[in-house]
């Protein structure tokens, strides 16, 4: 029976490092020629990085793109075939293709069809679809071309290249992680040999990049959709394997295990943050530490990612902060082997309030004042990554994001937000993991079980302002990862006014968020790219429980209604509470 | 010779409010029905804003959307057809549709065929495109529809409609304003009607929506192209008009005059400042008054845009800061009318050095103390805004933007940028227009002529860093708005070396622009979702001058150059200088 052996090429490339991600395929390729593979794949636009964004309307881009990838094609091992994903410039035209090289020259070019432009995906903003099917000759067999999505749904280029003969199905992608994608991965991939009655390679890019994270996944297949070989989770690997085209015997099962959920999604904030900070070119971290579980998780993840020498942690206690969390914070820094710093703000909470003694004369204290401190911590961080070159990571978790329970300019002030897009009851779940992974109370049992606290006013408790977390955490999932109405929201048993409320509350937000730094995604629907709303929007999701009022005839009844209904639900608008 | 009466209803919807767009809608056709029109044209999408971003995505909101369809159609006068712009979901495909409504009823829905997908445009998003030309009878008429994009391509749905046996077209717009976009609107619609030889009724929305304003610039052209009336730019209008269907002598002059190049653009600024305010709830604006052009012009705007009761004028002062400057600031507010505090920040930082000391020991001076200035008056501003319930406007201009030449959380912070995407040059166009409207030095003369500084060092001025403005904005209308090369821009005649250093700034800046305020788009390309580029990006794109280096055989050659190449021009990343 005939064989073929195969490569895969799981690597980590960094958008718009051409030359860097070059000299990526050159390296893997020559180890997938020393292992006498007959053809190694690498991802989807692996020479750009993926998404390039706007660079792709950049000509001067393209054109450096095109002369890279001539460049490497000289360089490249003759004798095996490669085959790597890049732009192609044809005329007006740009396509999302899969280019094949051997003999130093292009040999083939496939042309991605279907394009995703839902989520965080813009494809049809830069890409032409491509019509024709993608088969190439090599070593006698013939090897159908397959661009990411074009496995997701059926019909798609796979059959039509099966159907002109090709004995070997492949993919190239850019697939970004959220929880539990790679298990929709394996059950569409299975589909797809299902319908081809091929073998199937699957190579996925790893790494992170901005607020996404790609969790590789790569794998061979054969003709009846067992698992041949796959590489791990999270980490770059070249994968060689033989294939046979025709299966015998069932295979063995693979060796890799899968990850628990929280190993999962705490190897994807680690590799989203060590990929963010170095890829910048940074190497210095800061994070206030307020003896919290949220900071106390993003410090953890923080060592993981880029070594405790780099981490510093600082704690910037005010007159509201108990002597518990101030020690818990150094408890933390001194488990984890961190630098610490101690910076009171009460000298500088006072000059501000002297200083605006006048201005607010006759008004009681509220959340400016609490906003205020916020703002005081957020300087002297800057200030101390300023001075020293390095990076604050900020530590709200998705159930404040999505209340806007957090200062502008205060606690959400830096350049990468770890736990943004992590409820805060997975923030306990991950927490209880690490310290389990640590075989002690790294991060110390006070922070797991003191009922979370801003302390920007005396008892301040989160649950004075929120609601409890596990059904905030609820309303998150159904509403803004599942999309549910609130009438579904309610139906499936919570109090309609609570619903109502932290519905509102969230439609109002946006402006908040959208000042926010990026954070990774690890839900099916993070905030930002992958769920656009208008700042200015007057819609609340709950308007669908009453029917649209009668408008009158005439005069500004409609218009003056609308009005009175916006005011009344945007009051707490762009007042930059904290914590409300 | 048959002719119709027609109405244009250039209104300002607010994105969500569907219950306020539809009054909007049932006022303006009650009143074109008393001027005894037959037909009333609204925008597209109308009912719901353009554009309502993911809110398309909720099902909540379609239905909603629907049922206010269904009762404004009820509610409307029978006997005039309203053809206005709403979402339509059918089966699981959601539509960008042109509605036609009379007695009491939907009649006639046309669907979208050309969906832009590009610049600020997201459109394939959401809609499917129609297939379907839309000609509908009323009174004798027959009436061709389409969806703005339609008609900005040839053979489109309205030739089509035409051979269908359309005696008028109508074209349902929200197209943004950008300087100048009139004139290109103009040209386009002549050639539409070249090509259709039939009467053109163009209706386009007005007012601002987050970074987009819409200028308006509704019209009804005769068959040969002669404008027989057109609504005025910037307001909401209502423009009646006899159409002959065959023209017979050419039409008297259209009496609207067109605005310079300033007062235009001065106009697109105060409606989006003024919506972006009012839509949001508020009133009460406080603005940080350097004594400089960018916040005197910030300043004269918001005045207009909310009258002078409802602007608050605050100075920082630092013993930086000139007395010269100061009373220019005191001078401004005083011509203006507004209210104005002095808000010493000197105490304040002379508390953040004294806590930050030790933190601080051995190390000059750099730019950290110069950001700490300017945080420190934006946390004065927030508080002050907080405390009084009121909206920061910032003051940066293009030029700084491009540059990163201001502080993340210092003067960027606040909610809304109001000259965002206006270059210096122009900021100090539009101020001298300003004050020759006034018939005075609103803004004072030395204001116009001091060389610009950022008194956060002694004698510091921004040409001590920046290019000067006059070859910096060269550069940002080339590279950013045009999309030129570096040699491009260098065969224009500027220095290669400070081109070079120009676009890598540029370049490198990304993630501060990522969490400064929305600002309205002025230019043909504004950064924002104008301008989508990612923040780990290791392209310059200066690179085309050089060949890439050849890549190393084995080995991590080409990788390790890479990484240097990034070190080198992403050095400046996230320090976040004020001034650098």
């Amino acid at each position: 029976m005939k064989a073929v052996r195969v490569a895969l090429g799981q690597v980590n490339p960094t958008v718009g490092d051409l030359i860097g991600n070059a000299g990526l395929v050159q390296r893997f390729s020559l180890k997938a020629r020393e292992a006498n593979a007959d053809l190694v794949v690498f991802p989807e636009m692996v020479l750009t990085g993926y998404p390039p964004e706007d660079l792709l309307l950049e000509p001067t881009f393209l054109v450096a793109t095109e002369k890279t990838l001539q460049t490497l094609a000289r360089q490249l091992p003759k004798d095996i075939a490669v085959v790597l994903g890049a732009p192609e410039k044809k005329g007006d035209r740009l396509y999302n293709t899969a280019v094949v090289i051997h003999h130093h020259r292009v040999q083939h070019r496939f042309r991605k069809w279907f394009l995703p432009n839902y989520g965080v995906f813009d494809e049809h903003r830069y890409f032409t679809p491509g019509t024709t099917p993608g088969v190439f000759r090599w070593k006698g067999i013939a090897i159908g071309l397959t661009v990411c999505e074009d496995v997701w749904k059926p019909q798609g280029p796979a059959p039509v290249a099966v159907k002109k003969g090709a004995d070997l199905l492949v993919n190239l992608s850019a697939s970004p992680y959220h929880a539990g994608k790679n298990d929709t991965r394996t059950h569409v991939l299975k589909q797809r040999v299902r319908e081809c009655h091929v073998p199937f390679l699957y190579c996925n890019t790893v790494g992170g990049q901005d607020d996404l994270v790609y969790d590789g996944g790569s794998r061979v297949m054969d003709d009846r959709g067992h698992v041949l070989a796959q590489s791990p989770l999270f980490q770059e690997d070249l994968l060689v394997c033989d294939v046979p085209l025709k299966s015998t015997t069932p295979p063995v099962a693979p060796a890799v295990l899968p990850l628990t959920r929280e190993d999962e999604i705490l190897s994807a904030l680690t590799l989203g943050t060590r990929d963010y900070v170095i890829k910048n070119g940074f190497k210095k971290i800061f994070i206030g530490l307020s003896g919290g579980i949220d900071s106390a998780l993003t410090a953890c993840i923080a060592v993981d990612a880029l070594g405790k020498e780099n981490v510093v942690g600082v704690t910037l206690p005010s007159r509201f902060n108990a002597r518990e969390t101030q020690q818990d914070a150094a408890r933390l820094a001194k488990n984890l082997g961190i630098a610490f710093h101690s910076v009171p703000i009460e000298e500088i909470v006072r000059a501000f309030n002297k200083t605006l003694r006048p201005l607010f004369k006759g008004l009681s204290a509220d959340v400016t004042e609490e906003n205020l401190q916020s703002r005081v911590r957020g300087t002297l961080l800057m200030a101390l990554a300023n001075k020293h070159g390095g990076l604050v990571l900020t530590t709200g978790n998705k159930s404040e994001m999505s209340m806007g329970y957090f200062t502008l300019y205060g606690d959400s002030a830096g350049g990468f937000s770890v736990i943004k897009d992590i409820p805060k009851t997975l923030v306990y779940d991950l927490s209880r993991r690490v310290n389990t992974r640590a075989g002690f109370s790294l991060i110390p049992k006070d922070t797991l079980t003191r009922p979370p606290t801003a302390e920007l006013r005396p008892n301040q408790k989160d649950q004075d302002t929120l609601p409890p977390y596990n059904v905030l955490d609820t309303i998150i999932q159904s509403y803004v990862e599942e999309n549910k109405s609130f009438k579904e929201i309610v139906a499936e048993g919570l109090p309609s006014s609570l619903v109502q409320k932290t519905m509102n509350t969230m439609d109002a937000m946006e402006h908040k968020r959208r000042q926010a730094p990026l954070g990774i995604k690890i839900t099916p629907r993070a905030f930002g790219r992958d769920r656009r709303m208008p700042i200015t929007n007057r819609f609340r999701s709950d308007q669908q429980k009453k029917a649209p009022p009668p408008l009158k005839k005439g005069g500004q009844g409609g218009f003056a209604l609308a009005l009175v209904f916006a005011f009344s639900l945007t009051f707490p608008y762009l007042v930059s509470f904290p914590r409300v």
